[in-house]
């Protein structure tokens, strides 16, 4: 008898009878004596119809109040799977963020946890009861509702299940695993039954889709056991841990590819040593992700980046970098043709021949490497956008060939 | 400077084209310099729409969860009006149920406020702020959401107001005053300026859909100063009031009429003294309203019942009353083409010449009367639904000929 946190996304709780779907889900293991907390997104598309409301009413629109808005959203699902539990004779009870005792920062939008009282939430889970718990949202310190960003019901059921010492954090999505790369690209992908936590961050920071990087984080911070499944189908799904000795098991664990990625060069800058600072100062404030970073000296004095960002993000990104008085005099151009293409696992950097291996197979296939960038346990590099599939199967073939 | 609060239904917040002009009124009051705080309810069509997806659930959902899922209709309201006022440049806030302390029994979709902790709205009215409150809703002593039933918007309103000591609880709704009766029946019917609460009360019990009787209730427990007015046009509306004097001004006030009514006979009950008793206990745990209730005792030792229900409830009415033990080996019967047509006003007591002109002109129209029935301020009879528009063009005429 285990005590169980599990997450059920937008997909999984999209209607009516995927709802009730889910209810399957938390009785089969009910019935095997486990304690579940079930940590609900809003219904697919009803964030959206939400925020498409506020838009109408004001295009940039209060924070605070976004928040109240968009938070309904959670609170419909979680009462509409609490129904269909106590239809079927099980008893469940919603609870939402402030009756989980979840209280964040004020940071509307983007709020982050800082701590749950969990005195209710235990309190049902004695009482034998299912809890569902609106996934995305808090209160701050003054009452206020607060949403916690991207991924925020992900962040949510780490968060309880670290606070009421779960056994297992279940993250169910609409794939049954993580994969060694994207099935759709390489059909020869297999499903990993387990992920080392460092391996999974990469991933998840290098494309890889399956679990948000903020969950992951969160895992990591609180050494929460994670599963991701699927809620479409039956199986054990991919578990990330803790364990050192599974660092070294696999050296090269899977391929991660970025599709929409654009370079921006900057040349002839001043060399006075904080442009960088400034450069990435200036677009992290507006929440545009830096990818790779590379930095060339070719003249004395003056220093040349290339950097990456999302395609979606390189106009506003281009608007600031050409508006900066720090960056007046140099030359700001860019190219929005590029994907990025990266391998992650334990092995990489203390494997040293990996590192060849990976850009003979790309030249094999006569792929042009734009920027390079490696970590401790990966390597990526931009190249065209044309050449990602080809890129991502050779990859693949190269070093994930023998069955796991 | 007063100190306002404004509700406002449905309709008026029906669309962001209807928010945006709620904006305005509320704006309009601002700038003379008054504190507002406005209730809405939901959005109109969005209750039945979360509740249709309730009873996709289950047929008769938990009344806990319910409550959960209906309270975001006012959420989002709450939300996106305060968004238009901030957009217009106006410091607004929406404040939920357990933010503005309303503290309600655990009488799940039908609570009654206990208290209301008004510290944090007096804090935002002191900060200047415009307080948009999310009607209908409040929170029992373990934290559940709540909803106050029909007419709970009202409710709220009423019950905030005498909290903050407003000096006036302004009802918008899409018409603009209580009128005399029915202007779609007798379109020379005019609006009242004011009307007394005792008037209004019986008005509202008895067919005049303007304010919900629950509403008047508890303006009248509170002795809070109402007014009805329209937020689809500029006006000074009806104003409720608790003046004696003002009881004394018109005789009849106006006509008001419930067009679906049926008729109940129950005959040949055994005359034990708790038959009807019995009968409307029965009724009442059910929810179902007891309009007239006419008793003859034409045998020894039986009794003979008539009693007026809503045509609506006519079937479960029958069917409770025909399964009743108390009520075995009486003659249920029942007939469904009446209406129920009464004048409503201070005088009709004391000026008893009154009632004789009533019937007087109902004879005049050769209108039969099936059941009467007089109190205080009101008479009442059930007569023919097709004789229901002329028996109150007769009466409007013969006692509301005077202009005000």
């Amino acid at each position: 008898m285990a005590l169980l946190v599990q997450k059920f996304g937008g997909t999984s709780v999209g209607s009516i009878e995927r709802i009730e779907a889910v209810a399957d889900i938390i009785i089969r293991q009910r019935q095997q004596g486990h304690h579940i907390v079930a940590v609900v997104s809003a219904m697919s598309g009803e964030t959206n119809r939400l925020l498409a409301l506020a838009k109408q009413v004001d295009s940039s629109p209060s924070p605070r109040e976004l928040d109240a808005l968009v938070s309904t959203g959670e609170q419909v699902s979680a009462s509409l799977l609490a129904m269909a539990l106590i239809r079927r004779g099980y008893p469940a009870i919603s609870l939402l963020g402030d009756q989980l005792g979840i209280r964040t920062d004020n940071l509307f939008t983007k709020a982050r946890i800082n701590d749950i009282n969990s005195a209710r939430l235990r309190q049902e889970i004695e009482h034998g009861r299912i809890v569902i718990a609106a996934g995305f949202q808090g209160r701050d310190l003054e009452g206020n509702i607060t949403t916690l960003g991207r991924g925020g019901s992900d962040t949510s059921a780490v968060a309880i299940a670290a606070a009421i010492n779960a056994q297992e954090c279940q993250i169910y999505t609409d794939v049954d695993g993580v994969y060694t790369t994207d099935p759709r690209i390489e059909p020869g992908a297999w499903k990993l039954s387990s992920v080392s936590v460092q391996v999974m961050l990469e991933m998840a920071s290098l494309g890889a889709k399956v679990l948000h990087i903020r969950a992951v984080e969160a895992a990591a911070h609180y050494k929460m056991p994670l599963r991701v499944l699927s809620s479409f189908s039956v199986g054990e799904g991919t578990r990330v841990d803790y364990e050192d000795e599974g660092m070294q098991q696999q050296t090269v664990s899977g391929i991660a590819s970025k599709r929409e990625q654009a370079l921006i060069f900057i040349n002839d800058c001043s060399n006075d040593g904080s442009t960088l600072a400034n450069i990435v100062e200036l677009l992290a404030e507006k929440g545009i992700e830096i990818d790779m970073i590379n930095q060339v000296n070719q003249k004395v004095g003056k220093v040349d980046y290339a950097i990456s960002v999302p395609s979606l993000e390189l106009q506003q990104a281009m608007s600031l970098l050409q508006e900066s008085d720090a960056l007046s005099g140099a030359k700001i151009d860019s190219r929005d043709d590029l994907a990025m293409l990266s391998i992650v696992g334990a092995g990489i950097k203390t494997n040293t021949p990996i590192t060849g291996r990976f850009f003979r197979v790309l030249a094999d296939e006569n792929i042009d490497v734009v920027v390079a960038s490696s970590g401790e346990i990966k390597l990526s590099v931009l190249i065209e956008r044309k050449y990602l599939e080809l890129g991502v199967r050779a990859l693949h073939a190269a070093f994930l060939t023998a069955s796991e």
